[in-house]
């Protein structure tokens, strides 16, 4: 029984390349039209991106205490299918797309068992702690080329 | 002094055909870079359009109520400029690019001054209680259709 | 025509010593249960606060930008009355119930009309940029006072 | 390797009659204080709840669909006691204070390691489709009755 598991926040996994994070809707993603609100599908995204790229190798967080820097989103194109409900399972698959010297493109979408309900692509630059662009850090740019190269070669 | 109207939700105005909304950020639409999170940006966007569908006519929260049916956002393409930040006084400006059957394409866009901070094209689907696509009301496409003659006329 | 008005951000006003501001409810402030998600009543809240501290004399934003301090929650207690819908026009009435000399305490209720929808007090902390209490501003805890002395007075 | 337990929404795991819930701190968390924003607890403790109630035997999103009632909060105490950070690794951890006829009181904290973040006694109260109150799932009583007494036995 994988019991010390439960006791660490989920951050999904890797599957070929594209990392798979699963999601319930709670009321606080969802609106009056009783579908989870557009916007929150945003949300969904950035915990699945989050963990991809910590799962990858860049701590985030780490950079943002070290005043080194930090991802912003410079572009989402969002494309909603279907609506998705009040205590469904969803699943948020996202792929590094294309990794920049200073910027990432990352396909997600949300699907229901085989049904899609979203899916975006997302633009996310790396900024000093001036908000200008800067240069990624190469080691994380190296590890995201391996994620990249996994998918490619599977 | 306009005392009553400070007693009421503010809507915004029309000005040649666009909307102007002015809109004040708070903590809630920041996030720990120290700016407003690009989700709420769609926030943003949702408040205004409501507000300037109902100056033009449109009565949501009554169709809703009486189960005639609802807007759905069908797809959102956002580009993020300049940054936003806690206390600043931003003006989101909608216009009406396109009104059909059973959609409405909106552009809308975030000014800080003189500055873009943040732009969008939404797509708007009108859908019954069963959540399909579905014809808009017709007097509310004729009420669009003015807005829009407005501004090409200005 | 209050047309200038319209291009700044509302900010509520004073009556008698209580803060009024007016809020539409949007679909964002929803859930699936067809009614006002109650953590969103806590963002409503701070908009009003934030707004009647302004009002008041206190810069938060200019604040935290020269790296003075901050307010932070540290206490909420809140009960929910009656639902509020997509489309009511709430109004948010906030008094400064006690000015300490590092807290104040402040009194929240939603109306519609005359009916109660939720209240709350909520004890707001003066903390510096190390995250530790701190005494107000001085000139602010004289500003508050004022306010709650047009209350007591009226 | 619990690779299928990974493609399943995390739901956390009960340890004494506690409901205990991992909780990543992401961007859409946390404010410009550069700290989880006071009202995102709320959000945190309700994804806790509706997941130890679906452990001990409550289908809430069943419920709604079948029109049969849902919980609504009734009252909420929060007490703040330590600021989180963007990737804090959280503990929600939830207990069924009182199980009465038409309403269950839920204590919920949030711990990071032995530190405690925050407090909160969350007062949910089932109702109709009419939003009136009314008399718990019989089976769900008994259910979170039996919830409990595995704390007090512990």
């Amino acid at each position: 029984m994988p019991a010390d598991l439960l006791d660490r926040p989920y951050v999904g996994r890797f599957v070929d390349g594209a990392h798979r994070f699963a999601v319930r809707v709670y009321y606080e993603d969802t609106d009056a039209g009783g579908v989870v609100y557009h916007a929150n599908y945003l949300r969904f995204f950035e915990r699945a991106r989050s963990d991809m790229l910590a799962l990858a190798g860049a701590d985030i967080a780490a950079a943002l205490t070290a005043d080194e820097g930090g991802y912003v989103v410079a572009a989402a194109e969002m494309a909603y299918r279907a609506p998705a409900r009040l205590g469904d399972a969803l699943m948020v698959v996202s792929r590094l797309e294309r990794v920049r010297t200073a910027a990432c493109v990352i396909q997600q979408t949300v699907m229901r068992d085989d049904q899609l309900i979203a899916e975006g692509r997302l633009t996310v630059a790396w900024v000093g702690p001036d908000g200008r662009p800067r240069r990624q850090p190469k080691q994380w740019i190296h590890a995201f080329q391996g994620v990249q190269g996994s998918r490619t070669d599977a």
